[in-house]
């Protein structure tokens, strides 16, 4: 599989003219190694490495304390390894890429990571090697998901989806929105997920994109009750919103919600290979207008993969046109009258059609808390 | 508190002759606004900024979708927004700099964090300002904690050591490293933590830095185990590690235990006022000598705060010396015959000598699962 992968990658990359290529987030890290390191996000400056060369096989750097774990998940064997304060890790950096003949060479480099500080002490030390923007070069490879990672972002968007309606039926009224959301993340943890997020509000709170569930809310009969959650199975995220009720709502705050999902419903089923994702965005925005509903968003969902948000995004600027085995996120989200609902799922675009990974049915039930 | 902090920040600012500080990083953004927008982590180009003057009050800038939630947690009334995709983050920053007066100037910001892609941005719009690193200028702000941040440190970290020794006194042989580390995990959350962060280890792998539990590996009779866990609560670190032994392990093995747990009782109980960081690291290191275990590790501790790592480091370069209101993670690892064993603490400095804010008694029992 990893071989496959680089293979892929080393076509990308002489199609953009890049002589090696180094992967430097944590994502293309563990999609060009194997290797999860989770202190790679913890601790910043600890940065784990790998150079892609345009033929061969990748060179892995980790500081000493990750090479035992890396040797074990990697099948790379060329790891090589920097002492942290010792020397920089973009020491170590440097001497694999003069060793390997990519000095005054076009060299990719993930800048939207790599930091300030460190592209200084690299371009000062190979100031004749051209480094150079590569997310796409990645990106064109990571957009087509293969089969293995069509199960793993199946089964850790379906576990999402069941753990959070599992907490949802268990809820009761006077439950504080921690309680809730513990019981989700909770379940993700027991099913395997790293690195579990979670945002939940009640009321007023789901206008808030981003709400950290608070001990001291509680679900009150007439709330509405967002949740937007998801982790890390085995590297592939999982990322599901879902807009509930407690006891009884308005008739209005029920037909908003039922609006909503008929938004989501008809933006899913033209998710087709072809369209392009600014069509997609398009089109929902349209569906907002023909239901009456106001549009406030950037965009209306995104590809998601081994980072949350991965291309396409479906936003007005995205021309891609859709191709078989990409996934999409598609999540729209109104806020009304003080009050915000979101509907969010995960999209296979098939030969044959979208296919909803996380639910075997679509259905727009508003479901209750009672 | 907020304006306590921000005093302080803008002495130190004058004396290290900034006219203006950037926060960029997660850490400094939440210490200096007290709003915890949790996608500026999982979102990287998605910025998060605070403005700092020499005088008068912070300018925060948030993307739009966050405004409601950063109005709701920040003290400060002047907050900006930007729409993403629209604009870059760095234009909004720009616009806020030109309208303070800052072009041209002196202008703090953390370089360990911005990436190359918006640095470049940043220079370029502005080329006549000089942006240089200002992470030591937060850093001597932070490095004393106020009574506020003891509190919710203390908590935090007793919070997880008692999460911990519950997980593994309900523990049996048997169990798997997933199982035990999700009660671990559960734990945490239900008491109010967000990120919660565990690796934990058998046998084997407790030699492993960061092993990720596994749900194939069972805890088996003769067993040493290895955590190191945690999370945030309200935006402060716990950070814990423990070994512990399935049933009956090796007098050998016991001893091991036994002379790491003196080697870290010493270590701490020296930690008083006035001590060097390094000279901390260097006493600790002969402690391995006399205690005939061998000695590899790049630094024996920590600070800590709304950072997992922070100043000063406990390595063999670290010339601060001990201050009042400094805490330190005391962690002493040691492997001997394919075994990893590891122990850390949260030690408070005061003027009346260290104080174990996460355990009320240093005890050095090797407690074992059955």
């Amino acid at each position: 599989m990893y071989r496959a992968r680089l293979e892929r990658l080393q076509r990308q990359m002489a199609a953009a003219g890049f002589d090696g290529l180094i992967a430097i987030t944590p994502e293309n890290f563990l999609y060009t190694t194997g290797a999860y390191i989770m202190t790679q996000k913890l601790i910043r400056d600890r940065l784990a490495l790998c150079v892609v060369p345009a033929s061969g096989e990748p060179t892995v750097i980790v500081c000493n304390i990750e090479e035992s774990l890396t040797r074990a998940e990697s099948p790379w064997e060329d790891v090589r390894i920097y002492v942290e304060f010792k020397i920089s890790p973009v020491e170590a950096l440097t001497a694999v890429l003069q060793e390997k003949g990519l000095a005054g060479k076009r060299v990719g480099m993930e800048k939207k990571y790599i930091t300030a500080h460190y592209w200084e002490q690299l371009t000062k030390a190979m100031p004749a090697t051209r480094f150079e923007e590569c997310k796409d070069v990645f990106n064109r490879v990571r957009v087509i998901k293969d089969s293995h990672e069509l199960e793993l972002l199946e089964f850790a968007n379906r576990t999402t989806t069941e753990q959070i309606m599992k907490a949802f039926r268990n809820a009761r009224p006077g439950d504080s929105e921690r309680k809730v959301s513990a019981e989700i993340m909770n379940g993700l943890l027991n099913e395997g997920f790293d690195e579990p997020f979670l945002v939940l509000g009640r009321g007023p709170r789901t206008i808030q994109a981003h709400p950290i569930p608070s001990l001291g809310e509680k679900l009150t009969n007439g709330d509405v009750v967002r949740v937007d959650c998801g982790g890390l199975f085995k590297g592939y995220f999982g990322d599901v919103a879902r807009t509930v009720c407690v006891g009884q709502v308005t008739e209005r705050e029920a037909d908003i919600f039922k609006r909503l999902a008929a938004i989501q419903r008809e933006t899913i089923e033209s998710a087709e290979v072809g369209v392009q994702a600014r069509q997609l965005f398009e089109l929902c925005k349209s569906l907002y207008a023909k239901n009456g509903l106001p549009f406030h968003m950037p965009h209306i969902g995104h590809s998601m993969g081994v980072e949350l948000h991965e291309d396409p995004m479906l936003n007005p600027f995205t021309e891609t046109p859709l191709e078989e085995n990409m996934v999409l996120n598609i999540e729209p989200i109104v806020i009304v009258e003080g009050r915000g609902y979101h509907i969010e799922d995960l999209v296979h675009v098939t030969a044959n059609g979208p296919r909803v990974l996380n639910r075997p049915v679509l259905d727009d039930e508003f479901f209750s808390i009672r």
